[in-house]
């Protein structure tokens, strides 16, 4: 990206192994997230040209001398922040705090070849070759289904459960997914365009409430026998969506959040009356890894139904124009 | 309260049984809450004349039609907000947000007597005759201990636990004994009070931090192998102190929150990359009262320590005012 609204496709330099724990790979898709549209709109700044992206599936091509958890020739799957998977923040489940974490994004997966640094604390393998579905289901599961996952989990979703999901994009649909597999009993989408009230209607959503702020508000209110929700997820990150999601939720329920917060300044004493529990930042993705990928080798979940637009990785502008026009809600960027 | 700085001992009409769900007790014991110097310095509007405390002990003398759990002639505690401790949000563990809820602070304990609604739900009798010692026990339990109390249950202290206390206040005082009896491994105290340091000390803590904001936090970060705390609570309500628990926590900790906040804005970005969990509010004492009323009458614990200051009622005057100086930790008002 080198400036708000122009991406460029360019040739650049092959990454090669910098640490003996780093590994490369081939990446065979990766995909444009909600959150490379705040500098793609001008909400962060661009102040250089700047490598874009953070999701990744692909093949390991080269390992330094360390990795012993991947080989040449796995495919594997990893996360937004690279991680150690071994010190005492990864160990209670937190890896994309870890104290060793390295930014993808900074790297850019949106590319043929990809560096990933600490590849055995950051990356899964498969332990067999995935179908093309499979591999779009994966690849969602490197950010889009694994923050979804941490937002349902962090909002406390499951058996007896009403979850409020605010947020329609990839990751408000797959909390969506999430609280259904978790099983979540009834599961409100707030959303008011009909191609995402379809999609999140086949991954679990049992109600739709189009209404915003305190009129959407209202309308939980009234869906939920005036106490409001036990579990809401909030995959926006605005002040608007923040408050409707703490105000959707009874005192005592767990509001997850994982829209990353712009201009969001909580009042505190509204946030004291409130009573909710709230939970939420930069996902760790890499805890849930696992259960993901044998739900999605399984062909339990289909998380890659998200991708609504797919496109060669030539044509990545055309991708971030289609999404930030709302023309689609996640496109994949295939390599090869 | 007449106005900030004026407390006055007046006579008023003997309460009398409203609905059947009321009990009418006789007060042995109210206190003076670090919440009532808000309105005494100011920072709260007094409007009008206005009658003040919502903790209490007493005898009951009179109970409405319906009331089935407590009799004529109990020692009875109750807390700040009068519950059914049936409704669905009650039964969630929350009855400081019961549907019904009534706040004791309308009525007003700092009396001789006392009208409780709901009587049911919100007064637990003790099993025998308390000692004084355990009446002042009992008095603390009714906030100023269930407030600490739950401050570390929402923290998430326990065995293995680092716990940081902010504030040195009576809940920050009985969260560190609330700390200490469910486990945790390392309590560490912030506070600049000797005297204070000392109730700390003898209520569990491991450590004292006497700085405050970012040097507090910097000393916090070296006591914790710079992670900061697993558990961190909360008992002053400020914009400092809020930042300070916040940031004194490590990512996937848990921050517990009492301090009823005042002029406090959350900044959404850092709160969304610190990764604690945050909860907090009103602490439903209610809960934690079988249990607390257990082991103070079982003598396990002494929470009573807390009041270094005890008056007779027509002196709450005094009594305000050797708070509002800090003279005072916590004042007790003796009716008889």
């Amino acid at each position: 990206m080198h400036a708000p609204g122009d991406v460029r496709v360019e040739e650049r330099d092959d990454p090669t192994i910098q640490e003996p724990t780093d590994a490369i790979i081939r990446v065979s898709a990766a995909c444009i997230c909600g959150s490379d549209l705040w500098p793609y709109r001008g909400t962060d700044a661009v102040t250089e040209p700047t490598p874009m992206g953070h999701e990744y599936v692909g093949v390991v091509e080269q390992i330094g001398d360390e990795v012993r958890n991947v080989k040449v020739g796995d495919f594997v799957v990893g996360s937004f922040f690279a991680s150690d998977n071994t010190c005492e923040i990864c160990q209670a489940g937190y890896q994309s705090h870890c104290i060793h974490r390295v930014p993808m994004g900074a790297l850019g997966t949106q590319a043929e070849k990809l560096r990933v640094p600490l590849a055995d604390g950051t990356l899964v393998a498969t332990s067999t070759v995935p179908t093309p579905k499979q591999v779009r289901g994966l690849l969602a599961a490197s950010d889009v289904l694994g923050t979804g996952w941490f937002a349902a989990v962090a909002a406390h979703a499951g058996p007896g459960k009403t979850v409020v999901v605010v947020g329609d994009g990839a990751v408000g649909l797959l909390g969506i997914l999430a609280a259904k597999q978790l099983g979540a009993d009834r599961i409100i989408a707030m959303s008011r365009h009909a191609d995402r009230q379809a999609l999140a209607r086949r991954f679990g959503a049992t109600d739709i409430v189009e209404e915003r702020g305190e009129e959407g508000v209202a309308t939980i209110k009234e869906l939920t026998g005036g106490l409001g929700a036990h579990s809401t997820i909030e995959a926006v990150g605005t002040q608007e969506s923040m408050m409707q999601a703490i105000r959707s939720t009874r005192a005592g329920g767990h509001v997850g959040y994982v829209g990353v917060s712009h201009d969001v300044e909580l009042p505190g004493l509204e946030l004291f009356f409130s009573g909710v529990h709230l939970h939420g930042g930069p996902a760790p993705v890499r805890r849930f890894l696992p259960e993901l990928i044998a739900a999605i080798m399984n062909d339990e979940i289909d998380p890659g139904e998200v991708f609504d637009l797919t496109l060669p990785l030539e044509d990545a502008a055309e991708g971030y124009k289609a999404m930030d026009e709302r023309r689609a809600v996640k496109v994949l960027l295939e390599t090869e």
